[in-house]
């Protein structure tokens, strides 16, 4: 199922077909553009995007999706369904208001606020809703969803705060992982969007000791108010031995939220004997271990990958019950237009934390 | 608590003290020399040394024992307790005859075939008996054992086949830390001795699919004695490829017992979505691993090593109760003044398995 983007060389002469504006990955930049506005067919439902967080994955595709894509290939018998040369729609953080349902499509009526894990039902299986060539992701005016995975956003919950279901999803997940009990600890290394979710979730599980660590200032303040127990600026204390000082007797699980080489190393380097190691930091690079440390401590390393639609679920009935307080982790909004500006912001760890696309959002974005 | 050796350059001219041969690491060599016979103290047993198997172990710990200590030492807080100017013995997979007690000490009658784990109760706590340089290890003709930790080996059960009972004990330890229940499959990479010792515990644990792959026709064929119910030559069919042509559907556990660099990714690279990957062969080079495919298939990496006394001794009854037939194992017998040979000859993985040290062994030893 083609999404074809129309050439932005061309003026539309003789023929103007509906269009409205999206930010997409055109030959490795994130580039805007008007496309075609997208027409729901059978199953499907239009949506207008209230709100759509940039997620550190975006800023990882941009620089490493080829090679992502490469990787999944090495895999025997695998192929990514992605076309590089062709542009990618990005955005997968997003909540909507329903505009209308396809053809023969039973969906919330029209002004529902709405969420969805970004996915696509369709003939062939279900495909991916960011990361395409077919679907306009939420860095755009209007996309399409799949009614039957369509979640109604509580009423009265701010749609900034619905957008961010699916972050602190991956922070559920990534806790569900770990398989943690509240009888054990965990260290975090790395508070950006994906470790704060983790800290919610272990806070939310009941985990009592949750120290974390981060090099930004701004960030171990957000630490703080998701509710990690103790935060440290790595470059002062190692963050194994400030969990040694508060507490330093229960089982300890390290989550990795950094995903920048060496990192992995260091956990195993510094954990205690027995020890299990989240990895839910996206490390793109080769990276070199001492396996060694592993065998000689019975290290145990999981990797966690996204959430099942349970844990969205449960993500967004945490936030819509106030379980936790997400507000803070927005630090920045812009319109569709602003997009790719906010993704060079990102790239400033103390001065942005998660910033949304609002495509309602006037020109002069709040960056 | 020193145990020093006499220095081999000395003349006994004027005291002659009982001495043993025995095979030890010096200077980063194993040689042979007369020892002290050992004198047992409270708590200990002097016991005659009926055999004891050469582990992969200390082949690793010949080449790489002073880099294994510096990695150790890596840790904070940690030293190592070897000195590697001194005479260090090895020797850690024995079985042994009860010669006498220690004063005050309680233990089996003279005569009695015993093993252990390979520990020694100190006042300062327990003590490695082999990688050590105050006790000496099975390649000698005497040694002591702390009598708290012995195990009467069943009566009639050959000594050789109890010596195999710690090289066992590791595979199912490695099989009991994987977690693996008998609805899922297994795959081995390596079937030195410790792969054949996880074979043979995952087939008494009961997991029904266990292909295991060598690129030594020898280790292939004791695989098949092992009870691995399909054995590959890796390099002519990837040993996941068969796992997906006798299987392919239940949850695998990739068993990696290879121990060298590159395998661990491999193990990666090819495991499906899911998989547990159990590291047991202990790599001593640094080893690259690219996170990502651990992320995007959700992997999981657990690392073991050595086991505790509960299965120490189940391991002693599986063998003693005929559950599983190590006999095979054993390739090769050599004296204490042999032992330099054995390890040499250890280095061809096709002519050799388990060689045993028996200081009983006349001149012309079976290699």
């Amino acid at each position: 199922m083609a999404y074809p983007l129309l050439d932005r060389t061309v003026k539309f002469a003789r023929y103007d077909p509906p269009a409205m504006r999206s930010a997409y990955l055109d030959g490795g930049r994130v580039v805007v553009g008007d496309v075609p506005d997208p027409v729901p067919a059978f199953g499907q439902v239009l949506v207008r995007v209230l709100a759509c967080g940039i997620c550190g994955s975006d800023l990882h595709f941009v620089k490493y999706g080829r090679q992502m894509a490469a990787i999944g290939e090495e895999a025997p018998g695998q192929t990514s369904p992605l076309d590089f040369d062709r542009p990618i729609f990005m955005g997968h953080e997003f909540a909507g208001e329903v505009l209308e349902a396809g053809p023969d499509t039973a969906g919330p009526k029209p002004g529902t606020v709405v969420t969805s894990v970004p996915a696509m039902l369709t003939l062939s299986g279900p495909a991916q809703l960011a990361y395409s060539n077919d679907f306009p992701g939420g860095y755009s005016d209007r996309m399409l969803l799949s009614a039957p995975l369509l979640l109604e956003v509580p009423n009265g919950l701010d749609s900034e705060l619905a957008a961010l279901t699916e972050p602190m999803a991956v922070g559920i997940h990534a806790v569900n992982r770990s398989r943690i009990e509240p009888g054990e600890s965990a260290v975090v290394l790395g508070c950006g969007p994906v470790g704060l979710a983790c800290i919610a979730a272990l806070r939310r599980r009941g985990v009592e000791v949750v120290v974390a660590s981060d090099l930004s200032p701004a960030r171990r303040r957000l630490a703080g108010v998701m509710g990690a127990t103790d935060v440290v600026n790595p470059a002062e204390e190692p963050v194994v031995d400030a969990w040694q000082r508060v507490d330093g007797q229960r089982t300890l699980v390290v989550f990795e939220a950094v995903g920048v080489p060496g990192m992995l190393h260091a956990a195993m380097r510094d954990a205690p004997q027995g020890s299990r190691i989240l990895v839910v930091g996206v490390c793109m690079e080769r990276d070199a271990i001492q396996p060694f440390i592993g065998i000689s401590k019975e290290l145990n390393i999981q990797f966690a990958l996204g959430y099942d639609p349970v844990e969205f679920a449960g993500s967004l009935r945490s936030i819509a019950e106030g379980e936790v307080d997400v507000a803070a982790l927005v630090t920045g909004r812009v319109g569709v237009d602003g997009t790719p500006a906010a993704f060079e912001a990102l790239a400033n760890p103390d001065a942005h934390c998660k910033i949304l696309v609002e495509p309602s959002v006037p020109d002069g974005d709040d960056l």
